[in-house]
């Protein structure tokens, strides 16, 4: 009952048939639909219509993220919810996004348009239904799975994790703590993984970068060998990130959104106590192995 | 609402020194507690009090399992829904059963006797809760992060399945159907992985195997020369199964109870529909690789 | 001075064009040449013309095995060994076989056809020869970056073995010795690696397998997807050896010759004392997991 | 006939008590002997008495390097072709250095101390002759089986180079060229690796790292988790060379000497033509994925 997870985010690209052509090409999405100024994708093992929608604008950043809600009145729902935390709710007809049917949208206390989405295409993954192989052949690029997280900024963690907590009902996995106290970043989950979204100081409206999931070490190089291959600037990795444990190596796409393919993590329950990073631990709770934090990650995207 | 994941097995054995020793050194878990005739373990990674139980009794087979429910008042409202479909329900008294608190208890359709459980003692994984590293290091043998699921045999899958998933709110997840028509398995789950309980034929009542996660192919090979090294009856892999996509080892305790060191599989939705494989590609849907189902792979303990 | 190395394997297959389908669009050799009953292949971090060469014939089975000695003149001297040894020898002229200089052949006590080659056109591998990238990008199939190995079999292990150390200056890295007495098999290497070639009990001048690298467990499993894929009948694995220690799958090519893909070993030195086997642990000496030695993985064909 | 190897290296450690803590029981090295200053160390797969020095003295760097060849009477003949080359020889009596029988020494060019040795004492690797398991259990730390190689600086790379090829044999795999012309390193093998000896431009007589390998892109991270947990200076990686493949991750012992651990690369053949890398790649020519070269990265120790 209520958010089940990421369901697909639209960020801002320069030039849009570049764009295309690094996620399909080099990343390995599938194009599954286009209009006007955007580009629809998805990973090949997902079973909705789309995961990252690609729009022209000068500026890289995030224009929207969604996620998909368990019931059709989950919406009515939280739309309530929503008008009692004091967030305008606006509802989008089914259509008004390739592929998708209704849905709401309001504007997070992060200063990010959150959209809450139930019923969309179910065009099914890259496999058969019957006796399925485990992974199609042929693929391109890095071809991961599936789209596992978001990870946007705000000036203000706090009032910015109470929403999404309070209103949402997301549950907290990670907290990284100033030392004088307050929040520098906290990580949110509703699919039993350890973050579908994180949130970090930085810009209001900010994207961090997005993260794609893989199964496997050796899919992380992997990656990296393609994005080398390809001429994609890669900022760090493969490494380990101490928060949430994971494996990861962040780059960027042609309009300078960071992306991330990563794999690793816990499986958290419901009732797992959060875990605790400290601001001195702050260069081993991003990267575990080389214990510094280079101030060019920090860089974001309004 | 409602269940959560599995919370553990018991399982008997019929020399309670030896599988302790065995499940301690070789496999790598830890001791948490005992009392006559039992001995309670946990992996590294797990929260709460314990999720294996050794039992002693002459023959193997698995005692209960154990599914955590997500609230204090999932267990009235299950208690409820048990008793409409017809099932008689124990109530068991906190701390009946070492670290736990009220629960209670049913037999279902399947000849199981199934445990619902919310409070259990949080002793907490290996970890500091402050800035920790990723994992524990100098543990002994195998030393899976934490139990996964439980496969057990029904003579009749089919109200098994029913049992489960109008009752207990689980979800299928793949289906391996009859040439003639009629369920031969049923995967379901709760917790956002391929499989939480697997059914499949064979006595009710009996015991398939239980499953361990690892992270990662390494580890499954690297299980698999723990496992060499003492000695112990590696059935099968380390090996591909194509029914939940998952790569597995399969070996027994001292007492031939099957065990299952696994990683792999995929994120269901909860609105995935379910993988179907048929009767006649049965050798591909267990064993992707070898292609062939040997009979002993079937047998089972009551 | 003297052998470097295996330098190819020239096999029979029943249907040529079947066959290099097989082996250029399932294992992702690269073909290099054909002339009338014969296609050349090469792997892609190869630098000779061909490793492996196919050669139509209604029985699978080995026509001859190649290695590459490092100088010139070691031709002429091995020749004369050879004859002291008593055997017949034959020189081809350069470019009898596609892409070769001169070389010298003659039938080993095992019955196998072996020839010595020093000179072969430098073709290069798939890499540019500056600022080369680590591997190229776009193969098919499994693509393994080489040939690293043949096994066949002799009636009579000792004799066979005494010619490839005594004249060839092979050296024992591994041997299993019978319970009692004598040899079943013994694995020998020029390369410093822990098996250039090995031969075991079975119908003399015949063919057990021939074996790719690659350079990960990860690829050893990947590669059983890809055959699993294209429905190439896989016989074991992935598993260990024991002997040899290396990590593998086997298979056979449409015609009947079986495959090996496989990774690790170790790094004997020239003064390496050989490991020694017994038939007692015959199962685990083959199959380190399992411990059994299925009949059937003993077949081989002449 | 000649060098077969890198036997082992002498390196100068301020403290001798915390660098072998930090080599057994962190690095997982096997101490076997130890003298008034020194200590004896080797990696559990080798078979011979020692591959690490430790030797006492303020300054971290390299006391010598030594390298084993095939026979005796390779020393006297590599004797005269030092004479030759107009490098004083000493003699080493057996015993002089512990476990090892008669060897030479001579300063290179590049000012390193250089021995030759050939008889060692056999100790063996920790594991049986017979039915031997793939690899001990219950290890500390890293634990590597064997020591692989040594990187070490001259002020003139070129007849540093000149040096190693024309009088000791070694052959070039790979080359780093200056825009201008000349070398700014040159990688060098004898035993079929692309790398047993570097040598890169810096100070001469300089050590820059020496490297242990692992099996697997997997160990190499598990390198780096274990030497994170315990608080290990970790400078760069997991991550890829251009330069021979390879996949490293290097940090740094107590007294500041650079270690490597590392897996992958390729087997040149002896007739392997050299890759050429350009200075205006030489980002990528060190670090494939990040592309930039810190210059950090170039401090080496006299």
């Amino acid at each position: 009952m209520g958010v089940l997870r990421l369901s697909h985010v639209e960020v801002r690209v320069a030039d849009l048939e570049l764009a295309t052509a690094y996620y399909v090409e080099v990343l390995g999405l599938v194009e599954v639909g286009h209009e006007e100024g955007r580009v629809y994708l998805k990973c090949w093992d997902e079973h909705d219509h789309h995961s990252v929608v690609l729009r022209a604008h000068p500026d890289p950043g995030l224009e929207h993220m969604s996620f998909k809600v368990e019931r059709e009145d989950d919406l009515d729902e939280l739309e309530r919810a929503l008008a009692r935390y004091g967030c305008a709710v606006r509802r989008l007809a089914a259509g008004e996004e390739l592929g998708q049917g209704e849905a709401i949208r309001t504007q997070a206390p992060s200063g990010h348009e959150v959209e809450l989405v139930h019923s969309m295409l179910r065009t099914g993954n890259l496999l058969p239904r019957v006796n399925p192989p485990p992974e199609p052949q042929g693929l391109a690029g890095v071809h991961p799975p599936r789209l596992d997280h978001v990870a946007v900024t705000a000036e203000e963690v706090e009032p910015a994790a109470a929403f999404f907590t309070a209103v949402l009902g997301f549950r907290v996995t990670e907290r990284l703590v100033a030392t004088g106290g307050g929040l520098l970043g906290v990580w949110l989950e509703r699919s039993h993984s350890p973050s579908d979204l994180a949130i970090t100081g930085g810009p209001s409206g900010g994207l961090h970068h997005f993260g794609f999931w893989v199964d496997d070490w050796y899919e992380v190089r992997r990656a990296a060998d393609v994005l080398a291959y390809n001429g994609v600037h890669i900022e760090t990795g493969p490494t380990r990130h101490g928060i949430t444990r994971s494996l990861a190596v962040h780059f960027f796409d042609p309009s300078g959104n960071r992306n991330e393919i990563f794999t690793g993590g816990y499986r958290p329950d419901p009732d797992h106590e959060p875990t605790t990073w400290t601001e001195e631990e702050i260069g081993r709770a991003y990267f575990h192995y080389g214990g510094r934090l280079d101030s060019r990650f920090l860089v974001t995207y309004r």
